[in-house]
């Protein structure tokens, strides 16, 4: 496995399996500078954090960032920030009973063929849980975005077929579903509350708006803003398609219908509508970016289902114990702001070298 | 820009503005010992060639390949393949008179922000011409692929809000649409002739299946087969969104819905379904991928449309003339096998190394 | 700063500054089923270790390692090896009282005016400290290779201008200058002792050779093998010039001089001598690797120098206390041995996909 | 061979093999509005041509260079220049006759043992040819540097032994050995015309400066300046080692000779010395760079050797005839000064992220 580096400037590391000492992410090529402290950090863990909600686990993880280097008096050094948490609530019993049993859509199947060797406590690298390193590494890209005025929000716009079809950003925080549209939460507790019963999981789709972020993010061809968060977003587990603007609903229009006319507002070309998503040839236009990534419904669920015993290779039938998610949604969304931080930072620094005067403005000649 | 490199050991590098004097690649990493002559890759341009049928553009581009390094005598020889395809029928008249105009949802405005010097001929770098070199390289991967038995098939799943129900293989050759269903083509074809009639384009969805991919490729946790082809698709122009297997539906459904459940098929273990689309953690199953790619109605449209002259500073109206296709389908289903095939090529080479016994199996110690 | 990555499958990053929290690494790209422990990598951590002999400085760290991932039941997983190395017999006081100084030939310097914001204390990132996450790293390469029956072995060729005259790789470990040639050890402690006296510190020469090595390792032509040891070994503090085989001295030979003619040694074709250094076109050739580093004297030393107090920004005079090592050597040489190691093995993975038919071997397709 | 890319922002593709159709290079991240036209690049190609005095070949090549993307109306666009360098004086004949021989020290050994398939013609992808492409896109990188007010200064410091002892820049196009001492060129004439007469080759020292060079440019601990320069001067065929300011000679010093002191002057702190060779950490210090290659015999004689038959798989005598130089200096000069240049663009662009303030200062919030 050689693929736990992302981006190409501020580029990050992660590492750790579900069940093991820790986990944790190295941070490349943060500029030095910005004031950090760990509690910037630790705010976003808290978001994602299990047993927090009805809608959300009972592995009652503290999730304690330490910062172990890149940080002095205050602010980043320029020089590498590694992260680590610690794994404080770990029980693999439950695993131990059915670590010969493939569960159905996990990966312990294709991480057993490939290495041969495979963690199958918790699902391993392959757990939700790895996401914590993206989460804490995406706070700091999100403490630099904001210094520059540029801000992230993700919610909940799907849950089990129940969309929010208004967005008030105020409501995002004012119930579990991370849901703007407040007419539609009582929806989908009832929505929760009957696959929990049924032992089942549900999915759903996130969006994510970048607002104020300026114009000339993204290096085509192929480090496009567009195909770079798509590659960030679907890289997390439980993701199943992303699409930016009118995404897929683009595929019955015309052209006519489509088409962002530009105007000049204030002084200042924009283009009038945002069917684009924020982006033209793969490029930020100034306005706002909207990405939405469908979330697929919570493998692990309570109900009996079919499968292989590995080492008697017999099919047989498989009970899930132990504590898990009726939905990703809403842990997600802070990994989904996460990558989509990571992504716009990483594009940003790539961005400085697109002008041979920028050089020299910045007094290299 | 500095993002016209793709993949991490099959790379290739793609250059060329729209109408300038030729547009090419070159493939660094292609293993040695690869038949491979020019018809090869011609054949793949064709297939992406303007000039076709009535659902394409009537710019006659002979398209014609030079292979320049790489081969000798009828086989790669590991060392970079440069491939140079000349511009032939450039007419770059219809632009000069709209040059200072900003042509709504075109690059045009975020080039011009991003670089302040932009070649306004044609689109320049971000045409869809640009893509001749993907295809190009992307004839090799799918040469090499073929060789192992993997095979990349490309459709259209929709048109114009018209979608393939049914799908047979040997269709899609047979029809301009390149539609797996005959019994929707004549529908196709309608929704082509009003839009055509109206001056006006028309998006749609391809599907992209790769048959007999071997379990094991896909490099966790950020250059999964999942992330890594929408990475890839989605940096194609006029592309809004990507999904694998059940995509955005799988929003909507329950766990026991959606899980696939394994069992045992002439002694070898696969799952049963196919709603993950050929993936577990981002890493191949031995299930066939699907994916399919949002594709937007063609931004360039013989309407007349709002906009800004930035030499002015005035808001105006602008009517594009020139040489136009209705819809990026299907001379962009090409584009998505090929690059569909660069990334399964660059992660199978990548997979070589996933276990300590490879290097003792290939003679290294 | 973003340069803490190596390789490009096997791939590490180190973090940590001298006198922080920790100091550690990452490596992905291990491949699986490697047996490994701590031991394996402790072992190598002692040979740089300080505190262990007149040749080196009374610093008394334990350096001891905790590996935090990618190792289960005794063997790497694939996944991400994450290790650390508190910090624990830190004393910044004596950095204190020269904190506005510039040391002479130290990056004290050329960090502040980069980035602006410095860990003054003990040269933060820029100390030989660092080098403790590459040689943890390292090990793990070592080991790789091990398994696989290449060996590295490093020793002091120089010492103050001492040169070992003959190499006698059992004496390597016998003498506190990893000499091997027991003839000079004498004189070489009689350099260091005076250097000592005088307060002063001394360079010398590190000689790397790698047995057993394969043919066909290196990427010409920009990751040679010969390049990409040269980045590595260059990029560890106080090293000031590379070579390999004759080096510097073939600039003086001529053709018939300096070429190694082919022969037929048991059926196998082979370089009958070595000048190369046992590579040809930056590729191994099955001759032992070797390669020599040139390290300057420690720049922190007990005499009193001129230079510069930035707060005041006048002239002044600086005397540096603490603890330091007279020489680099033999201290560094598990760091150059660890570099070594470390690109060995990635090109190795890379060298895995030089032929289609390695695929096949391997059972993709 | 997956390695023909070279740096991480101003990237180079080079590709070609020496007898085949044509070599070139594409460069992704030059800054858009760098003014650029074909003499710039011709003027750099001139110097490497064969052709040209006693001291290179008789192969007569024009190594006319075309400029098929990336430049619009005399100016850079930001997207990849394509360039290609057509061959017309190819003659494989002699080639022919000794295709299952091996030339000593050449690598059609290492190549045929990597890669199974080789191109025997001319030493194909590992002819000095190889090196057009890097003088080509060097060419730009100077360019670049140039409108900077950076400037890169290569001569030969030593011929077959014959130092230039006094360094006076204007003297180096004066003579056909690029010799700064005008007092040492009639020995190196001695030198070279023995050496011809007896059929043989023979090595030398070149020497890089790079003058008025902005302090801070380089990315500690793997991507240094000098660990990047290391690199790309080593990775040109015939080279040994490298070295730094005092390079090998810092081994025999002390550190009280070896230290610079800091001193100020004009207001400016700066090293009073440059034993460091213009970089303290891996960091430019403001000083210039003075790098030292080791450049190896030409392998390509007319005396009779001693090699193998690889197709009889016996013993035997080869004589290589064709036509060769009888040293690769001084044509390698401008080929070290490319990858310098290359190099320190490299590294110039990515010190653009090394703060948070650069951010704003470009606009970015």
């Amino acid at each position: 496995m050689s693929g736990n580096i992302f981006g190409r400037i501020f580029r990050i590391m992660t590492w750790g399996e579900s069940h093991g000492m820790a986990l944790g992410v190295v941070i490349d090529g943060c500029p030095a500078g910005l004031e950090l402290n760990s509690i910037d950090i630790q705010k976003e863990l808290e978001k994602r954090r299990p047993g927090q909600s009805l809608a959300t686990t009972s592995r009652k993880e503290p999730d304690t960032v330490e910062i172990l280097s890149g940080i002095f008096q205050g602010k980043t050094l320029g020089t590498p920030i590694s992260l680590i948490i610690r794994n404080k609530d770990v029980d693999s019993s439950k695993y131990d009973e059915i670590k010969d049993l493939l569960r159905p859509s996990h990966a312990d199947f294709t991480y057993l063929k490939k290495f041969g060797h495979v963690d199958w406590r918790g699902g391993g690298r392959a757990s939700g849980r790895e996401t914590v390193g993206r989460v804490a590494a995406g706070a700091i890209a999100k403490k630099l975005l904001k210094t520059l005025g540029i801000e992230i929000i993700g919610f909940t716009r799907e849950y089990g077929g129940i969309r929010a079809e208004s967005i008030d950003t105020n409501e995002i925080e004012r119930n579990e579903f991370w849901c703007p549209d407040s007419a539609q939460v009582a929806k989908m507790r009832e929505r929760l509350k009957k696959v929990k019963d049924e032992g089942d999981s549900i999915g759903g789709i996130v969006e994510i708006l970048v607002k104020n972020i300026p114009i000339g993010i993204g290096e085509p061809v192929f480090d496009k803003l567009s195909s770079n968060l798509a590659k960030g977003l679907l890289s997390i587990g439980a993701t199943k398609g992303v699409e930016f603007g009118t995404g897929f609903e683009a595929a019955r229009m015309t052209g006519s219908e489509h088409n962002d006319p530009f105007i000049i507002k204030d002084g200042i070309v924009i283009p009038a509508s945002n069917h684009a998503g924020g982006m033209l040839g793969g490029i930020s236009s100034g306005k706002d970016l909207t990405v939405r990534v469908a979330v697929k419904p919570i493998a692990s669920i309570a109900k009996e289902q079919h499968t292989v015993n590995m080492k008697r290779m017999e099919e047989t039938k498989i009970i899930i114990e132990g504590r898990h998610d009726p939905s990703a949604i809403p842990r997600i969304i802070p990994v989904c702001e996460a990558m989509t931080a990571l992504v716009v930072v990483d594009l940003l620094l790539l961005a400085l070298s697109s002008r041979v005067e920028n050089l020299k403005k910045l007094g290299f000649g």
